[in-house]
C-alpha cells in the first residue's frame, strides 16, 4: 500500500517540475525556477500533497549527485584549470563576504548570542552549486568563461561550507572551537581529489576491455551509476559533501581529463559519447527530483507574516547575501561585465544552507523565528536570481561574448 | 546520514547484480539466475549487508514495473492476439491446475486445515513474469511464438493470482467467501484494460506536439516515467498489480499498436524509436534492483534444514508446483515441443508467490515452518528453471524454429 503512495508522490514531482518548468521557459524565466516553485506548490507551503520522506530524500540526493556527475563531464578540464585562480578567488571571498557580514549583522545589530550569529553567517556562505549549474545550461552559458569560473568556485564553496559546518558543529556540541575535526577533512579532500579521477578512469579502462560480444544491455548505465555511487559514498565517508563524489567522477570521464602532475589522459571519445547519450535519460529523470524537494524542504507556511523582526532581519539578510557573494567576484582580474556576472551567478544558495539552518535548529541553537527567516533567505536568492542573470544576460550579454 | 547508507547499499545491489550476472552469463546460465544469487548473497540468507527497506523496496517496485513496460514497448500486437487463444488456456489451466493440486495435498496429504490449505494453493499460482521475461530476453526467444503466449499467459496469470488473493484475504478476515470483491476488481480490471492505452496514446500524440525548438531535455524520459507511473498507481487503486499499468503503457506505445473495436493506430516509427533509446539505459538501471530484492525477500536463514515435515512437503509442493503449470500449457494446440517449452517457461514464481506467502504467515494464517516450505518451493522453481528452459533449447531448439 505504502508503495502506491509513493509511485503517486514520485508522478506529481515529475509532473508538476514539467509544467511549471515548461510555463517558466514559456515566461522566458530559467526553468529551474519553475521547478522549485513546483515543489513550493505541491509540498506543505502551499498544497501539502507531498512530502519530504526517506524515499525522496534519497531519490533527490541521487539527483543532485548526477547532476554533478554531468556538469564534470560537460567540463573541459583546461579551461578549469585556466579558471582555476579566478575560482579560488571568488571561493573564498564568496565565502568570507557573507559569512562575516552575516554575523556581524547578526550579532551587534540584532544582538542575538555569538553561537546564533555564526550558525547564521554559516547559513550564508554556501552557493547553490545545483541552482547555478541548471541556470548556466537554462541560458545556454555553462560553456562559457564566467560558467568555468562559477562552477569552480561553487564546487569549492561548498567544500569550505562542509568544513565550517562540521567545525561549527563541533563547536556548537562542545563549546571548544578546536578545529582538528576541520583541518583532517581538508587532508581526506585532497587525498579523494586524487584517488576518485584515477579510479574512474580504471574502471572505464575495465568497461572499454570487455568484449562486445560479451556486453550485456546495461553495461554503461549500470556500471557508471556504481561508480557515481561509490565515490559519492566515499566523499561522505571521508566527511565530504556526496555530490563531490559525482563531480569528481564526472570530470575524470571527461573529454580531455588531466591527471595531477600534468599527466594528460586522452579519453576514448566513442566510449565518452555512449556514456553521454545512456547517462543522459537518466539524469534528466533524476535531476527535477532534487529542485522540486529544494522546494518541498521551504515550508513557508510556518513564517509569520506579520512579525517587525522577520522582516527587518530576513531583509537585511538577503541584503548581505547578495552583497557578500560579490566580494569575491568583483576582485579578479577580468571584465567589470564578466565580475557582475560570476558574482550574481553565485548569489543562490540552497542545500548546503538548508542543512545549515537545519541543524542549528534542531540542535537548538536558534529559534523557529530565525529559522524560517532563513528559509526566506535561501528562497529568495533562489527564487529570484535566476531571473535577473537571464535580464542580465539580455542588457549586457553583448559585452560578455 | 541516512541517505549515504543507503547510496552504499545501492551500490553493493547494482555492483553485486552486474558481477554475478556475468559469471552466469560466463557459466551459460541466464543472467537472471546471477541476479537473484546476489540478493541471496548480499542480503539476510548470508552475507546480510544489505536490508530490503522501504526505499530499496520502491525502487525494485519501479524497476519490475518498467521492466513489464519495456515488454509491452517490443511485443508485437498483432502476434499477441493471435496466441491470445492459447495464452488465456496456458494461464488458466497453470491457475487452476497448481491451486487444485497444492490445496489438495496440503489438505488431504499433509493434514493441514483448509484455510491452509487454500492459502498453499494460492501461492504456487502465480508465475513470475519478471522472472519469465526475463530468461526468455537472456535466452533471445522473447519474440517468438512461444514467448508471445508465455507473456500474455503471465499477464492473466498475475491477474487471476491477485483477484484470488483478495478472496482468500477477504475470507481469512471474515470467515466468508462472498467474492463481491473479485467481482469488481475484474470489472475495474477490465475498464483499466480499455482505458491505459488511450490514455497513453493521448500522452504521446501531446508529447510530439510539442514543437521541437520548446523541447527542454528530458521531456520523453520524464513524461514516459510519469506516464508509466500514473498507470501504475491506477491499476493499483483499482486494486490490479501494479505491473499491470507498467505493461499497459509500454503495450500502447508499441509498433503497431490496435486499439479496442479494430482500431488501428499507426505509431509514429520516428516516436517509438527516440522512446525505446531513452527508455533502455533507465530500464537497465531499475531492473537488476528487481531482481536482487527478490533474492534479499528470501530469506534462507531462516530455514530449519534438518526438519522432515519441512522437506517432504517443500518437494511435493515443489513436485506439484512443476506438473501443474504444465497442465495448461499441454492443451494448446501447438506442437509438442513448444507446448513443452511454454510449459517449462511458465514455472517461476516469484513477486505474488512471495506477497501471498507473506500475508498467509503475517495474518497467522500458518506457521514459520510452512512459510520457509514455500520461500524454498519459490526460490527452487526460480533459480533452476531458466537454466532447465536453456538446457532444453540447446536440446530441442531445432524442433522449435
Amino acid at each position: 500500500m505504502e508503495t502506491s503512495g509513493l509511485l503517486l508522490q514520485l508522478l506529481l514531482i515529475l509532473v508538476s517540475a514539467r509544467l511549471l518548468g515548461g510555463l517558466a521557459m514559456y515566461l522566458d524565466i530559467p526553468p529551474v525556477v519553475g521547478e522549485l516553485l513546483a515543489g513550493i506548490l505541491i509540498g506543505p507551503s502551499l498544497l501539502g500533497l507531498v512530502e519530504l520522506g526517506p524515499v525522496i530524500h534519497v531519490l533527490a540526493e541521487i539527483g543532485v549527485i548526477l547532476l554533478l556527475f554531468d556538469v564534470g563531464l560537460h567540463i573541459d578540464m583546461a579551461r578549469l584549470i585556466s579558471a582555476g585562480r579566478s575560482s579560488v578567488i571568488v571561493a573564498l571571498g564568496g565565502f568570507i563576504g557573507p559569512f562575516l557580514l552575516g554575523s556581524a549583522a547578526t550579532y551587534w545589530l540584532f544582538g542575538q548570542p555569538l553561537m546564533v550569529a555564526l550558525f547564521v553567517g554559516g547559513t550564508l556562505t554556501a552557493t547553490s552549486i545545483g541552482v547555478t549549474v541548471r541556470t548556466l545550461v537554462d541560458i545556454n552559458r555553462r560553456d562559457s568563461r564566467e560558467g568555468q569560473i562559477a562552477v569552480g568556485a561553487s564546487v569549492l564553496d561548498d567544500i569550505l561550507g562542509i568544513v565550517l559546518l562540521a567545525a561549527l558543529y563541533e563547536y556548537a556540541q562542545t563549546g571548544e572551537l578546536a578545529g582538528g575535526d576541520s583541518v583532517r577533512i581538508m587532508l581526506f579532500i585532497g587525498a579523494f581529489l586524487l584517488f576518485a579521477p584515477v579510479c574512474a578512469q580504471w574502471i572505464a579502462w575495465l568497461v572499454k576491455k570487455v568484449p562486445v560480444e560479451r556486453h550485456r544491455p546495461g553495461l554503461i548505465p549500470t556500471t557508471i551509476v556504481s561508480l557515481v555511487l561509490f565515490l559519492a559514498w566515499l566523499a561522505h565517508e571521508i566527511g565530504a559533501p556526496e555530490l563531490m563524489g559525482g563531480f569528481a567522477a564526472g570530470l575524470a570521464l571527461s573529454r580531455r581529463f588531466v591527471l595531477p602532475f600534468g599527466l594528460a589522459i586522452q579519453s576514448d571519445p566513442h566510449f565518452i559519447k555512449r556514456v553521454r547519450a545512456d547517462m543522459a535519460p537518466i539524469v534528466q529523470l533524476f535531476t527535477p527530483i532534487f529542485f522540486v524537494s529544494v522546494g518541498l524542504a521551504l515550508d513557508l507556511s510556518k513564517i509569520n507574516w506579520s512579525s517587525v523582526f522577520f522582516w527587518s532581519f530576513s531583509l537585511v539578510l538577503l541584503l548581505l547575501a547578495v552583497v557578500g557573494k560579490f566580494a569575491g567576484a568583483l576582485l579578479i582580474r577580468e571584465a567589470w561585465p564578466l565580475r557582475l556576472a560570476v558574482g550574481m551567478t553565485m548569489v543562490p544558495r540552497g542545500e548546503v544552507g538548508l542543512v545549515f539552518a537545519g541543524l542549528g535548529a534542531s540542535a537548538g541553537v536558534f529559534s523557529g523565528e530565525i529559522y524560517t527567516a532563513l528559509i526566506m533567505v535561501i528562497a529568495y536568492t533562489t527564487l529570484l536570481s535566476p531571473a535577473w542573470l537571464k535580464w542580465y544576460y539580455r542588457v549586457a550579454g553583448a559585452r560578455l561574448e
